[in-house]
C-alpha cells in the first residue's frame, strides 16, 4: 500500500461523518495499520494543511481541509463518469496546457485533468501570457478526444465558455457573462480566460486541451488592468469570505463533462443556445481587431460554426473566425 | 570550419563544372586546406557514395552523386526563398512528421524540411501506417506557420496535394492525379500519400506539418496492395531508369513554396482550380466511408472550404469533411 492511498483511506474515514469523532481503533481497522502508523499519518496530513482534532477519549475529527487543489479532495463527491477520474495536480508549472498537451501526446486518456497552484508561464491566446499568481487561482487543463473535424473546434471553444460560466455562477452566484469567443466577465471585468489547443490531422482532431484560468481569490493588485477576481466581485456585493477553489474546480470538471456529453448526444445547438443566453454582447457595438485591420460594427449573431457575425456600418455582415473584440461603450 | 562545410566547399567546387577537372591546387585554395586534407575529404566523400575521378595530371572530377537525400545536394540549385533553406536529413526515423512536429514546437522556422531514407513507423491518416521501405522513397515533412483559422486547414491539405502532383508530373512526366482529399494516384494506383498535422489554438493555427510520402523507386512487392511506385509506373511506359530522389525532393520543396506563396497572395481559389484540374473523380461514382455509416453517390464538387460534396442517389447533397472515399467502377 502506498502512503497516498493510506492517507486517502484515513481522510475518507474522517470525511465520512465530519460532525462526530472516529476512534483511533476504528481508523486502525479501516486502514489496516497500527495506531502508531495512524498517528504518523495524521501528523503528515496536518503538515499538508489538514486541521484534525485529536481527543484522547473520542478519537479524531476532521475540522478543516487545506485550500489546495488536492486531487483526492476534488474527486471527493465529484459527480462525473469520465472527467476528473484522473487528476494530476502540481504546485507550480510553466503552463498546465503544455503539461496536458505533452501527456495527451503520450496517450493520457480523455477526461484527464491537470491542475496547478501556480503557472510561471501561463498562456493566453495568440502567444499572450495569463498571469497566474500562486494559491489563489485555478489553472486547469482537461484533455478531450472528440471525433470532430478541425473546423469544429469552435464548438469546443464555446462549450468551454458555457461550462466555465455556469460553474462560476453555481459556486459564487455571480452573474458570469461570456464575451466572444470565450472570456468570462463579471461586472464587465475579466475573471476567467480559456485557451483551447488542439492537435489535428487534416480532417480530424487528434486531441483537444481545454485550458481554463480562473482568478478566484486573487488580489486585484496582482492582476492585469481590466481583470478582477471572483472574490473581489463578491466583496463588491458585500460578501467577504474566500471562495473554495476545491469546490469550484470540482464544479468546472462536472460542467465540462455535462456539456461535452450534451454536445456528443444532441449536437451543437443546445450549447450555442446556452452561449447566447449567457452573453450580453449580441446587439452591442464592438470594435473588431484583426491581424491587419480594425473596424466597428454591431455584434449580430453567432453562426452555426461558432463564428461571430458582425454587421458593419455599411450594412454588410462579416464573419469573424479569429480576432479580438473590444466592447464599445 | 566543420567537416561538413569543408565537404560542401569541395563538392561545390567539383559541381561547378562537372564536365572538366579541377586541380588539387585549386581545391586547396578554395577550401583553404592542404592537399593531404583535400585527399582525405575526397576519400570521405567517396565513402559516402560520391564517385570522384582523380587524375594525377588533371585533378579531380565529379562523376556521380549518391542517390541519397543529402541536404547539400537538394539545396544545390534549389530555387526557393524560404522552403528548404533548412533541411535536416535522417537515415532512419520513426516518422518524419513526428520529428518535424517536435522541432516546430521548439520553434523551428517556417519552410524547414525534415527528410528520411526510411521510416520505421511512417504514419498515414487516422492512425494508419505508411509503409516506408529504405533508400527507395521520399519521406518529407515541411513546417508551415500559416496565419489561418483551424477550419482553413483543408486549404493546406489541397495545396499539398496540388504541389505533390505537380512535382511528380514535372520530374517523371507521369499523369499524377489527385483523389480527395490528398492521395496521389498514377494509373489509379496510389504512389504518394499526404498527412497534415497541425497544432492550433481555438481560432488560429500555431504551425502545420505537411508530411509527404512518395514511393519513388520502391519495388512494388514491398508496398501494400493497390499501391505502386513511380518507377514501376514508368516501367509500364517502357522506361527503366531510376528516378532521381534528389531531383524529386527538390521539386517537391519548390512546388510547396510556390503554391504556399500563391495561397498567401491570391487566396484559395487558384489552388482549388488547380486541384480540380488534377482530379478525375468529380462526376464519378464513389462510396463514402464515414466513422459510423457508408453510402454511395456522385462526387459532385469541392466546396470553398475544401470539403467534398457528394450527391446522394436521393438527390440531396452531402458535404464530407472527414472520411474515406472509394472509387466505384
Amino acid at each position: 500500500m502506498t502512503q497516498a492511498t493510506l492517507d486517502e483511506k484515513i481522510l475518507s474515514a474522517l470525511r465520512h461523518d465530519a460532525s462526530s469523532h472516529i476512534s483511533g481503533e476504528e481508523l486502525c481497522k479501516i486502514a489496516g495499520v497500527s495506531r502508531a502508523a495512524i498517528w504518523k499519518h495524521i501528523e503528515g496530513l496536518r503538515e499538508e494543511g489538514y486541521s484534525i482534532e485529536a481527543s484522547p477519549h473520542l478519537g479524531y475529527r476532521l475540522l478543516n481541509i487545506p485550500d489546495r487543489l488536492i486531487p483526492s479532495e476534488i474527486k471527493w463527491k465529484l459527480k462525473t463518469r469520465l472527467f476528473g477520474k484522473e487528476i494530476i495536480s502540481y504546485k507550480s508549472v510553466d503552463s498546465t496546457n503544455d503539461i496536458a498537451y505533452g501527456l495527451a501526446e503520450k496517450g493520457l486518456k480523455e477526461g484527464s485533468v491537470i491542475l496547478a497552484e501556480e503557472q510561471e508561464r501561463g498562456k493566453g491566446r495568440h502567444g499572450r501570457s495569463w498571469i497566474s499568481p500562486p494559491k489563489s487561482g485555478i489553472y486547469l487543463s482537461a484533455i478531450l478526444r472528440p471525433q470532430i473535424a478541425p473546423s469544429e473546434i469552435s464548438k469546443v471553444t464555446l462549450l468551454a465558455a458555457v461550462a466555465a460560466a455556469k460553474a462560476i455562477r453555481d459556486v459564487t452566484g455571480l452573474q458570469a457573462m461570456i464575451k466572444w469567443p470565450n472570456d468570462i466577465l463579471v461586472n464587465h471585468k475579466k475573471v476567467c480566460g480559456i485557451l483551447i489547443e488542439m492537435k489535428a490531422e487534416q480532417d480530424t482532431a487528434v486531441f483537444v486541451v481545454i485550458g481554463i484560468g480562473v482568478n478566484v481569490n486573487t488580489p486585484v493588485k496582482q492582476l492585469p488592468k481590466g481583470a478582477s477576481s471572483l472574490r473581489e466581485e463578491l466583496k463588491n456585493g458585500a460578501r467577504e469570505e474566500c471562495i473554495s477553489r476545491i469546490e469550484l474546480a470540482r464544479k468546472l470538471i462536472e460542467r465540462l463533462e455535462e456539456d461535452y456529453f450534451l454536445l456528443k448526444k444532441d449536437g451543437f445547438k443546445p450549447i450555442m443556445d446556452e452561449w447566447k443566453h449567457m452573453t450580453d454582447m449580441l446587439g452591442s457595438r464592438v470594435k473588431v481587431v484583426l491581424q491587419n485591420r480594425t473596424f466597428e460594427g454591431l455584434a449580430h449573431n453567432i453562426d452555426p460554426d461558432g463564428a461571430l457575425v458582425v454587421r458593419r456600418d455599411a450594412g454588410t455582415l462579416e464573419k469573424i473566425l479569429s480576432g479580438d473584440i473590444v466592447m464599445v461603450r
